[in-house]
């Protein structure tokens, strides 16, 4: 049976995972979900994309976990890429769920289209705390098409606003793209919190990984939350030898 | 539960739902399926678009119909959109299934691949009152290729020759284009009646839409015929707030 | 009851196909699966893509097989191109799964990404025989991406060197686009056996077809592995009338 840590995306946290974790405890598999820093309510904001992934490292080598699967979602992407290249030989393979495989050299919000890009700074520039928030409407239909009213509302209302840092630092990637480490992608799709087409997540994102398996699923960006059963059996196939 | 008002597509008239309908019904819901001027057999093909979409206004109106979920599917995409400029407070919701969304300003037809615009253009000329036709091979392999030959033939007879001017139409836009009304586009993974790609359903027409929320499932053109209890299912799904 | 004549794909013999025979037998149908000359174990690999196309028409005459439908498989496709070329007379559908559909004039070689040509072109020179050969990673992760590591590995035992020539082969297939002959496509939704996107199966090589029917089910490359209970009903689906 294997191991999991699973790396939330942006304005979510650790507990975005709850109900897919006890999917794959259900099946045997152990998951541990930490917590990026700057992320949550109530927490100092002031972070950046490297205090983010030490934090991740930190959690991991606090478990001493090894020989795990290191999954991420969204921005978690832009996390594990970093994650392995501090710790290389503790990850068995890498799961990219629906989320960004950064170019080297580049931020998130290189990846975004312009004009989203473009609200993301004037949030950030208009916030107390140099972070943004997705409005209710943006999260409901790009973000959780897959889902009832009452989920969309619940979900949330457990987000939190996001650091903008982490998501305008540039990342050096050279040796994330030197790592023999395998890698999977797995794609929702009906996930269109990146449009499909020229910025879409598949296969732009996944296309970058060089050697890598394909793992689809239906659903939205907010998998997790709308059909974990589902994403856990997905998991564990993107995370199989 | 919810009202729908399901605007058919060229060819075809307001029976086409019939089953969709009663999927609907079964699951409490209302629907209505008004036939669009010009539409059907034996009726007088003289029609603009103009015309159609008033033919879809009068029905709603003499139903008094309010608060409902309009759906519009491949040419009714046009009618939808222009219904909901000239009645929006009814409208709860649009939704287009493989639907066109025109650009402002154009017509149907100028969103056809050329060869299939100038084929169009020709038979319209060639026929005695200004229509067009699919042969059968076209319908049957690239309209509704996930049925059995027998329904194929089936609903092959019902169709009728469509009124060419309502696809030449160029319609003014801007309106449809500034109602803040919900959006929602219903793909169908296997309809090639538009070839995919560059000239594709989606997410050329949905990506028109601005903030819209997308919705698959597997089926061709023609799903109201080959799976109209998952089609209902997804019209629900579609649109639910 | 229908007649299915199955040829496979590159590095593989005709008992790839051995599941999806049964699968269709027990539905009542008959299905053939011929080796292309050339391929397999022990055999002679100097072979042309002529030479190939005739290992086929010559089993297929041998049993006297008529009325059939004509299924290709990757490579495959490059095969059943040509002999329907020769024996038009008996095929009633092309069926192509998840394979090329070569430009007039083309090989199938040409239709790769070029670091993938190339790589081709270097494994067969370095080869004793003017073979190329897939590593198991690359098959692993790109080909068979749908299933367990177990069945990856057994089926890459079964694999053998395929002769490089007929895949440089330029084909003239003037009168294969001339033929009236049905044809269908069955994309398979996570083959990235060729990288999806400009360079990807679907619509890049449906669409060459001109009229088609477009069939689509979940899996990889190697479907006729990962799921031949489900491939055997969507041959079905593309081979009927």
């Amino acid at each position: 049976m294997a191991t999991f840590v699973l790396v939330h995306g942006a304005w979510h946290v650790g507990s975005a995972w709850q109900a897919t974790i006890q999917n794959l405890e259900s099946k045997g598999h152990r998951a541990f979900a930490p917590t990026i820093a700057g992320n949550g309510k109530g927490v100092d904001k002031r972070v950046n994309h490297a205090q983010c992934t030490q934090s991740i490292v930190d959690a991991i080598v606090a478990k001493d976990l090894r020989d795990f699967v290191l999954v991420g979602h969204s921005f978690g992407g832009t996390i594990i890429s970093k994650v392995a290249e501090v710790i290389p030989e503790r990850v068995r393979r890498l799961v990219f769920l629906t989320a960004f495989v950064l170019r080297d050299g580049k931020s998130l919000v290189d990846e975004l289209p312009p004009e989203t890009a473009a609200i993301f700074h004037q949030m950030a520039q208009s916030s107390a705390d140099n972070t943004v928030m997705l409005p209710f409407p943006v999260f409901r239909e790009q973000f959780i098409n897959d889902a009832s009213l009452e989920v969309a509302q619940k979900v949330y209302a457990e987000l939190s606003p996001q650091p903008f840092q982490p998501l305008v630092d540039r990342l050096d990637l050279k040796k994330f793209y030197s790592l023999p480490t395998p890698k999977s992608y797995i794609n929702c799709t009906e996930d269109i919190a990146l449009p499909p087409g020229e910025f879409g997540w598949h296969p732009r994102m996944s296309g970058r990984l060089g050697l890598y398996r394909l793992v689809q699923m239906p659903g939205s960006h907010e998998v997790m939350y709308s059909n974990p059963a589902g994403l856990a059996e997905k998991i564990v196939e993107a995370g199989r030898d």
